[in-house]
């Protein structure tokens, strides 16, 4: 090869990102690994086995794990070491919202345009799913492949605190107990950091994980998923007043009607839009140690942040 | 030492095994070992840990912790070794308790001798609160000693596996769905063998599994859990008939108002116990291989056949 060449190749213009063809087949390779992972539809009890995969084949947009992915891309990992855990996030994500969906809580009707679990399967058999595909998340994750930085150990501690009392059910309960109240941007912040950002940067940090990251590539992950989830919440809050149900899929308008405090409530429609766009510019400024490795997880932040839906 | 003295002690009676005292310290360390990890009361947000608490320390026998730690002993291990995962399964235990009680499920309002967690603190926070123990199984389990025979990987799917929706879950669905449907033995078994012979059964291999047992040793406990916990739950249906609400510390004669199938009601009480006994036989058969260290796992399988509440 001439030096001409190299050089040549070396200034060529990189070819941009395609993030539709990257969620297409992240979904893709997602869905084919969730049904490989969890019981058949036909398997004993298959009430539970048909709840559980009724709500995780309900069309959700594979955030997640493809977030996940995204940042195994980015450490020059594999698909198939973050496959596992990509499902497992996903999985916990799945029973957070049919918990969250029962009328003990939000007591939502639609999801993802679908009745909500508890609505066609019955609250106790809608407590039941979530349960299960809580466990079966830890069950999926110990089958991912250890590291010599990170271990089963690593990973399990990983997804049991972004999903604990201190963070995922932390903001549940906050959330929950925050409706009707009066309350502060700070506090709407510590709900957001735990309902939402905990486990999306559990995501990117399992991705990370799963392709033996550095310390240094762990730490850049960590401040992008913190970022990004919480901008990706502030759009969620933007779009249930602006959006209506139809375009959402789900309830729109709900945090209004359920009195819960959200960022356009706060701070008004216009700062929550500045608010996203800061926060997703810190995220891209994280990304700048893996190079063109990270498009996959820049071309997401830029859509979460662009998202009508 | 003179060989006479060495033939006089190894033929001098055996101490008799005090289960009482093994009880009470197994449950001291279990409950000292659980306060360690979980968070404080007063932890952010207080109502989730306050109600995770109520419930786990709502005055439990701890018997799968007892069996685990029983079944360390037995293989030689160390109690320290062992206390992760009697906690972890205790864990697992109060939580599947804590959504049976729900009203979507056996609408229960009394367990122990006290109201039940969502009678307290509402079905919300109750549904959230054994969504976190659950997770806080897995974060404490993955805290436990790894050995070159059993590594985190086994344990976490050990837990996941028996807690899953093909156990654990299988047994509380099978249950939900026979109420008030004429089941048979055969159905009612199935029932048992998921919802409490795959926990007790779990609990004692983890002990072994702490103890880096040997993969007869590990064989000889599950074929113990088995039928002690097969065992366990026959006793516990003759007790839901025979006993008072009073005694049991949890509303007497459940089963049959909720035209729930039991031992009793379709073998009759008299053959329930001699099944229960037979069962308990099985499990002192396979506790021969590991000699006077099966002491404590003796005594506790004698203690379940005989107790009264």
């Amino acid at each position: 090869m001439s030096v001409a060449n190299a050089k040549h190749r070396k200034t060529a213009p990189q070819k941009p990102f395609d993030l539709t063809a990257f969620l297409a087949a992240s979904t893709d390779a997602v869905n084919q690994a969730l049904d490989r992972f969890l019981p058949p539809e036909t398997t004993a009890p298959a009430t539970i086995h048909k709840a559980m995969r009724y709500s995780l084949f309900a069309g959700g947009k594979r955030m997640r794990p493809a977030l996940c992915l995204a940042a195994a891309a980015a450490c020059g990992g594999k698909q198939a070491d973050a496959l596992p855990l990509a499902c497992a996030v996903e999985c916990i994500h799945t029973y957070s919202l049919i918990h969250d969906d029962l009328p003990a809580m939000d007591d939502d009707d639609y999801r993802r345009g679908k009745l909500t679990n508890h609505k066609v399967f019955g609250e106790g058999i809608a407590v039941l799913a979530g349960d299960a595909l809580l466990t079966q998340a830890f069950e999926i994750a110990a089958q991912c492949r250890s590291w010599p930085r990170y271990s089963h150990q690593d990973v399990i501690l990983e997804i049991a605190r972004a999903s604990g009392s201190l963070q995922l059910i932390a903001g549940q309960v906050a959330d929950l107990e925050g409706e009707g109240k009066k309350i502060s941007a700070d506090q709407l912040k510590y709900i957001h950091e735990r309902k939402t950002s905990a486990l999306l940067c559990c995501s990117v940090r399992l991705g990370g994980m799963s392709a033996n990251c550095t310390a240094a590539q762990l730490k850049a992950l960590t401040e992008f998923g913190y970022n990004v989830g919480l901008a990706f919440q502030i759009i969620d809050d933007i779009l249930d007043v602006t959006q209506t149900s139809e375009q959402l899929g789900k309830t729109a308008g709900k945090d209004t009607a359920a009195q819960k405090a959200t960022y356009p409530s706060i701070v008004g429609l216009e700062k929550s839009r500045k608010i996203a766009g800061q926060l997703t510019n810190r995220a891209f400024a994280a990304l700048k140690i893996f190079g063109n490795r990270a498009a996959a997880l820049h071309g997401l932040a830029t859509f979460l942040l662009q998202r009508d839906r």
